[in-house]
């Protein structure tokens, strides 16, 4: 297939590009910056270009089979700052890339949503994809719409949305400067030498994919006949705290933490049932936690 | 109370201001024009503007205890025409709307959703507020969207939301042009001797709700310590030809019908579950639908 790659010069996005180039598609890459931490693959056609600037967007979309989306202009951890500019950037800009392959009759996309932000505060564990969207981040609600209007394209226009909600996660090429990626950020101070910043107690719960399993699981998704709503996860729940430990045990170094104050967006457990996408596309997270820090350690090491 | 009625001078806010003057409240009513059916209400202040512009909206907000939000720039039938223009003119400006109350420290806000489209194609009959949201038009959409931030502005802010989702409301003052609004637009039909035009075979069956026992929950439940979304209906189904039988009957004439072809954003049935709202607010419907068409029948023949 020819694969138009929206946000392919992100973290998650060269690493779908890398699973997409192996399983022999064509890939076409459409972001604001190259790579930051890369050359240009040469099998790889890049387009530099805006996501609002719909002309450029439209000209991406030539030729292309299927769509990959994976721009996101907020994290969850500033979205609420301007709930406004949130809708304007994400949702806007996503409606006139769907209006566009409406257009073109061009029906099949993947979409990355967000296991950790559109369920709010859990009310079972695992959580499944019918458990209540109860988002408590304009991120969460952003995504949530984005599915919607999915749903309904397919609903009214036959697309064919494959919308994955991937819970926390990590690996080399993530960015380390405490937006987002707690993994990243931890592992970037331990090797500096820093005291290691957490919001809370270390409690926190979250359940870490590392990102070369969702890539796989990305281009399984893209390649099979299937649509809907599928979680994205490892299936398990560690703590801060398991992942401090792991990290010490990794690097056999004693480490300074430093608790600090926490966040009132912050759910505080998130744990994935991902029984449905194991069953659909016969797809399995293959990269243990332990395995997986170890290798974003090395990949920052080479920095 | 003082409360502010955005749209009050629309259809149902025009019955949402009599029913909260009849309780005693102090009304003030922000909207883009006056009143269509009648001339302006002494004990009303009203204050003409756009929903769009953000200091008109901030001085409307001044002094008063309470929002009812019941503002829509598009209708379902015509919201897929251009999906961001729905999000831009409803779900930007009611964002900026919920921001300004939260810097107010204004958190008592009720807002109309739609029981007619947030639920898309029922899965079960009749539908209840735990229905899956899958709605098949940008309308339906927004409202969910709307919905999950004022949810989350309660779970953050201490925002205190009454979400309604009313079914097909009808009766005296609604607008009759065919855009909205089955029964009137019969009724003006069927009093002008033209031939009454129905999309598909008049099979479509939804919960119509008199106008005033929507007015009146809207009331009660502003009243209420309660917060949440409600269903807000008759709790009944009609079909578009028992409309037609009945009007018949109470015309006690015959009507020309034409059937023309069905549009695909129509869902085909709709009866919601009022059980919430009956048990939350000891209300129910007290005008029944023959009644209620005689009255929307009266009103039509003093314009």
């Amino acid at each position: 297939m020819n694969v138009l790659v929206l946000g392919g010069s992100g973290f998650i996005g060269s690493h779908v590009v890398d699973h997409l180039l192996a399983a022999g598609h064509k890939v076409r890459v459409f972001d604001r910056a190259p790579e930051r931490y890369r050359t240009a693959l040469k099998q790889v056609e890049y387009r530099l270009g805006a996501f609002d600037d719909t002309f450029q967007v439209a000209e991406a979309l030539q030729g292309m089979d299927a769509v990959c989306h994976l721009i996101s202009t907020t994290v969850p951890g500033t979205s609420n700052l301007d709930p406004v500019a949130d809708v304007q950037s994400n949702l806007i800009n996503t409606l006139s890339l769907l209006e566009q392959m409406r257009n073109k009759d061009l029906h099949r996309i993947l979409y990355l949503s967000s296991g950790g932000t559109v369920y709010g505060n859990p009310q079972q564990f695992p959580i499944s994809e019918s458990h209540p969207l109860n988002p408590i981040s304009s991120y969460g609600v952003v995504k949530v719409a984005i599915e919607k209007y999915m749903n309904m394209y397919q609903q009214l226009y036959g697309f064919e949305p494959i919308i994955l909600r991937p819970s926390n996660p990590y690996g080399s090429r993530q960015g380390h400067a405490g937006v987002q990626g707690l993994i990243g950020t931890l592992l970037a101070r331990a090797l500096s030498g820093d005291t290691l910043e957490i919001w809370g107690d270390g409690s926190v719960i979250r359940d870490y994919m590392h990102v070369s399993d969702l890539a796989r699981l990305s281009v399984a998704a893209l390649e099979s006949g299937h649509s809907g709503v599928f979680n994205a996860g490892s299936g398990e729940g560690h703590s801060i705290n398991d992942i401090i430990g792991l990290i010490r045990d990794i690097m056999s170094e004693e480490l300074q933490v430093n608790y600090c104050e926490g966040r009132t967006f912050d759910v505080k457990e998130v744990v994935l049932d991902i029984s449905r996408a194991k069953e659909t596309f016969a797809w399995q997270p293959e990269i243990s936690l332990s395995a997986g820090i170890n290798e974003q350690l090395q990949w920052l090491r080479t920095l």
